[in-house]
């Protein structure tokens, strides 16, 4: 087991949670590495954060612990969820933010955690409960688990059906949550009522165009060679986008 | 002694200013985790940071060193501080960052830092004095500290009175600088021209609703369900804010 | 050898590139320390990106390893480069991004990276390539790379000639290609058609008054006291200015 502890959450980069949750990983879980791999997850949004999670999570070994939280619902009656997917675990929400990756998963087992810290804040329990949890994952123990079931496909709509924009990055790319490797090679990419091409890399099209390729975690992504998809085209996470055979 | 090194600055998330000084740091205390717990404190705004640094420093065990520079005045006359306050060591500029903190604890001792590095830039003390300082004192040396007096009220008005917002976060809540501990349970908040109403969650109120609640760090903070508190009531760092009993 | 690694790319710090950066160099150099200097290099700007390289590569120790991506022909020909400048290792693209440090280095050896990696994607080569071979600098190692001629001036116009605008931070401070030594101390610098003066420190200036000053890293920059210069000048990256004798 490697023990990295992974952050997928919607904390914001800028903002003093991230460091909260990393304070108290260092005093947890000490000498565990934590990489910090996105904390501007779409904000409340469980659906597109939801669909992007395995296409990121793959890049990463067996052992690897995943602290997600986008986490609307927090302090309501949603249970907090340990899963162990494929050799990963992943601590977070049973709000739906998981529902994909576990369906893909080969092997899995589900637990509600049914510990709690003293001292539990109503709205941040990425700090309170999660960290915590997560820590002790990393550890090698599932002490304060509750083997359940988990539902599929889960309380919320799949993610990934229909396919839309999951993510907008800070270059204009507009990432979808269909991957590349489940459609044709060839086929051609409806978005924002235009119709786009695949190309295999940004300098293969002239500056200005718009295109798709197969990004660096297996999806569709729509691009502009120098410029931003998201301005071009207008995309925004959760616009639709239809695949041409 | 933890030896955890925090930063709390208005260096910015993007830029790189933390990462000159994390290198420092990483040479002048070799093996000490340093987290990154607000690099986008208010800028320049000495006031507002000043009343959200007690709140989130209340977060770290006795023996954290908070390197804290938010310095509009970098380069003049202004000394330079290094404060025991209840077991946690805060260095800075004397310009009013701590008077807050200090006010608030038990136990404080107070050193001007009279010792300068071979080279001392006239804007970026933070990298150049602070961060040397810092990993002396999570090594525990007070090496090059001359005990003095800290004024209080000190040399800003005191930040937490009048009442108002010190930090906006990337949801758009507001936090105000105002305790929960220390006001009615019930009470309600005046800002924006409205009167706002506690809520224990977001989820007990109605999406796009605002309310007041009991952040995670214990300050009164005023949110709306699934929107932003900042768009929806206009809110930014400054503005006044009123508990009515 | 210290081995520390540093980021300095165009790879955004709210996205999540650089997590699966870490994530790299975790797995490939455990217990060496990677630094975050800057990931929001300015995209796509290979010129700037180019000129602020070098001054922030000093204030680093020899043996320390950039990983440098400002990388808008990822996937093309160009080649990829690890470059030994006075001690401190660069691995990154060869698109002109090195130029600058390369002339300024009074001893470098060049490398073309010719290794590549099992799985090597079109679009991230930061990931892919870069990291691992940082990852084996860091450790000392030359496996992988082949000597090679790299052309002077490059591949790219020289980066600081004429002097521009070369970085804008969240302050809206200006930094510029120009080096503050190379130019007499009370020069004025022309800029967005106004004559600024040089100032010592921002506090001694009257607020929102614009300014030069010799910078943390050595370059003149253009500053207002207490306000953006960006905004009240209306400087962007790229903008031209003149060092008036």
């Amino acid at each position: 087991m490697s023990g990295v502890i992974v952050l997928f959450t919607d904390f914001g980069a800028s903002d003093p949670y991230v460091g909260q949750v990393h304070a108290v990983l260092r005093r947890e879980a000490p000498g565990v590495p934590v990489i910090d791999l996105l904390n501007e997850a779409p904000a409340y949004d469980v659906a597109a954060a939801g669909c992007l999670l395995p296409a990121l999570a793959a890049e990463f070994e067996a052992g690897t612990v995943f602290l997600c939280v986008v986490d609307p619902g927090v302090g309501g009656p949603r249970r907090a969820l340990a899963l162990e997917l494929d050799g990963r675990w992943y601590a977070g929400p049973d709000n739906g933010l998981f529902t994909l990756a576990a369906r893909r998963a080969r092997l899995r087992r589900a637990f509600e955690i049914t510990w709690r810290p003293p001292r539990l804040s109503t709205s941040f329990h990425g700090r309170d409960l999660f960290a915590p949890v997560a820590a002790r994952l990393a550890a090698g123990s599932e002490q304060g688990l509750t083997p359940c079931v988990v539902d599929d496909p889960g309380p919320v709509q799949c993610p990934d059906d229909p396919p839309r924009v999951v993510y907008v990055d800070h270059f204009g790319n507009a990432m979808t949550g269909v991957r590349a490797a489940t459609i044709p090679a060839l086929a051609a990419v409806h978005a924002a009522g235009q119709r786009l091409s695949c190309a295999s890399t940004f300098g293969s099209v002239a500056p200005g165009e718009a295109f798709w390729y197969a990004n660096s975690i297996g999806l569709v992504e729509i691009a502009v060679n120098r410029g931003s998809a998201a301005q071009v085209l207008g995309l925004r996470i959760g616009d639709p986008i239809e695949v041409l055979g």
